[in-house]
């Protein structure tokens, strides 16, 4: 059985591409690609649908011009070599993309590329001028993360039953598109921040006492727990609840998750989930649930201080500028932040019982709905 | 079903621990804890057994000390603790473990512990005193890593067949010591350095035609894939080959897989498996296979120039001084390493063809039985 199915809508555009291409030639005119600006100055926050998007500035990449010529040439062997992929039902990593494609120029003394840092942004340029994701050009990224829960889906042709996967779970693989799913029986997805988090809870048997499909990102999202989180969102129409650490890097994890990324802001409507909540850390459960002797200081120094703001509250203080953070109850939990001058970790839940966050926090704040938007 | 066995043989250590301590009180003694000391000076290297161990040099440490009482008191609670976590049959993170046991002394204004860099010598010198890898005391460490391949275990009591986990394959946790390897198909046991690697291998399904147990340790091994695979290979008796980049910092992973970490010296003979060899990235291969155009120059300055050996030269030159490099096959390679100047890494193979490492590269080094020692 072949590793991916073929896609024939992307197969498609690349081959109008090609097409598009070879048309100009015919019709003696410079071939071009025109695709949207990627610079910050193009990333728009779309309060309608709440997530990140690219503006209406496009650029484009002219064959007969001499600074474009190169990037030409790697977008048109890209390009190819991605259509092959999908034809041959095959992924590759992007860096194995760059090791496939260089080469000495037939003719020249001149490689099709010196390094991978000539790939990398030529992907992304087809990604966007294709409005294809990555994944669907089958190029695979770093994996990381796991999953457990009520979920049975069908991977190759194998079921998998999450919820019999022991303490290991599934792992997250990059491509998460072919997945199908076969059956589920939860109430909601909990994404949680750290991998040690996951653990606890997979130990007190929380996916299964709650009906809960658990995602652990171990750290920053990659993308395939981002795009896994949006598809069992949109597929299974249950709510996704986040959780992290309760400090600016933390909440930028959930914006990443709930608005996307600035770098990859084409994508979020393929990789976010705008209807994801926050269910803590935040600067209240420090009052409520007497953490205040388990916090740890802000690092760095704080506004209005010779040299502040700097580090942890510098951070803390650039979301409060994203239009995605303009929500009042936010503004008011990174003013609360940088007042304390604290940060909390999810694991500092340790301090009452192992059992605490799985027991009593996590389902208490599910059950009233205590959340941030 | 608890989550982990107890494991009487562990708690007896700790109640003897225990005992002895409250004797010493009893007898008006001053309670003490003895150690291997760990320092590098202590570190030594058995050609005999072919891993890395704890010399015979010790170090006590006395209540009735000032310098050392309060490590003496937090080496106390921690012992206690885990103590506990054994009995109730639960695991918890270093970081939990460290909040856990974080509060007031009652009548001091003092706390028991200020920061995890306070906890987490403590409980490595717990291992090293009870002789215990810190899975046997129920403390979990970050996971990473993945596993596919024709294996089926018991885990929580879950089977888990390995062979049907599609492109996802099994997460490995942190602790593994509880699982039960019900049935095996495999000829040997692949382990893979890069996440990207590992994706390649299931996407060409070499574990299914090679009857491989393939794990991907995901850059530096974690602890749960050191133990794992030393398990796996103790208990199925089959071979280890250790697959990485061919520089410095891949044969550094291959040696903390083979003969332990310097750190961790006390823990290699439950971590390690010196019978494992590499089967790549080599100097050679690069001649043999034609991959010159596709290595990467060796960062830092050669030895022998100004500033020089810097960087992965410098590196390259240090695991030549290691005892455990101190093969002759193994001092020619890191030689022709540092006279070519040039590293190769696993997904260059990619260069001939995606599937050429799995149908070629790898079947033949395995039929041939070329390794490195």
């Amino acid at each position: 059985m072949p590793v991916l199915e073929q896609d024939p809508e992307t197969i498609e555009k690349l081959t109008h591409l090609g097409k598009k291409l070879v048309n100009e030639l015919n019709n003696k005119m410079s071939p071009y690609f025109e695709r949207p600006v990627r610079s910050l100055s193009n990333v728009k926050y779309d309060p309608q649908s709440g997530i990140l998007t690219l503006g209406d500035k496009k650029s484009k990449r002219t064959f007969l011009n001499i600074g474009h010529a190169r990037t030409f040439m790697q977008s048109v062997l890209i390009a190819s070599k991605c259509k092959e992929l999908i034809k041959n039902q095959r992924s590759a990593s992007i860096r194995e993309l760059y090791y496939q494609l260089k080469h000495t120029v037939p003719g020249l003394n001149e490689n099709t590329l010196e390094g991978q840092e000539e790939s990398n942004p030529v992907v992304v340029d087809l990604e966007t001028a294709l409005d294809a994701l990555r994944e669907y050009l089958h190029l695979t990224a770093d994996r990381s993360g796991n999953l457990f829960g009520p979920l049975t889906l069908e991977d190759q042709g194998d079921r998998i039953d999450c919820l019999r996967l022991g303490k290991s779970g599934l792992s997250i693989p990059s491509i998460v598109d072919d997945y199908k799913f076969v059956d589920h029986d939860a109430n909601y997805i909990l994404v949680v921040e750290t991998g040690a988090m996951g653990d606890r809870l997979a130990e007190e048997k929380f996916h299964i006492k709650n009906k809960a499909i658990v995602i652990s990102s171990q750290g920053q999202p990659s993308r395939g727990v981002r795009r896994l989180t949006h598809l069992l969102h949109t597929k299974l129409e249950i709510p996704v609840y986040i959780f992290t650490d309760g400090d600016p890097w933390g909440y930028y994890i959930y914006s990443v998750l709930k608005a996307g990324s600035m770098n990859l802001a084409f994508e979020s409507k393929r990789l976010a989930t705008p209807s994801a909540r926050l269910i803590g850390m935040t600067m209240e459960d420090i009052e409520k649930y007497d953490l205040r002797r388990v916090t740890e200081k802000l690092k760095g120094i704080p506004p209005k201080k010779s040299g502040g703001p700097s580090e942890d509250y510098k951070r803390a203080l650039e979301l409060k500028k994203y239009a995605w953070f303009s929500h009042n109850l936010w503004q008011k939990e990174l003013d609360k932040m940088v007042a304390m001058g604290v940060r909390i970790e999810q694991q500092a839940l340790a301090s009452k019982r192992l059992e605490f966050v799985s027991e009593t926090y996590l389902p208490e704040k599910i059950k009233k709905q205590e959340f941030l938007p």
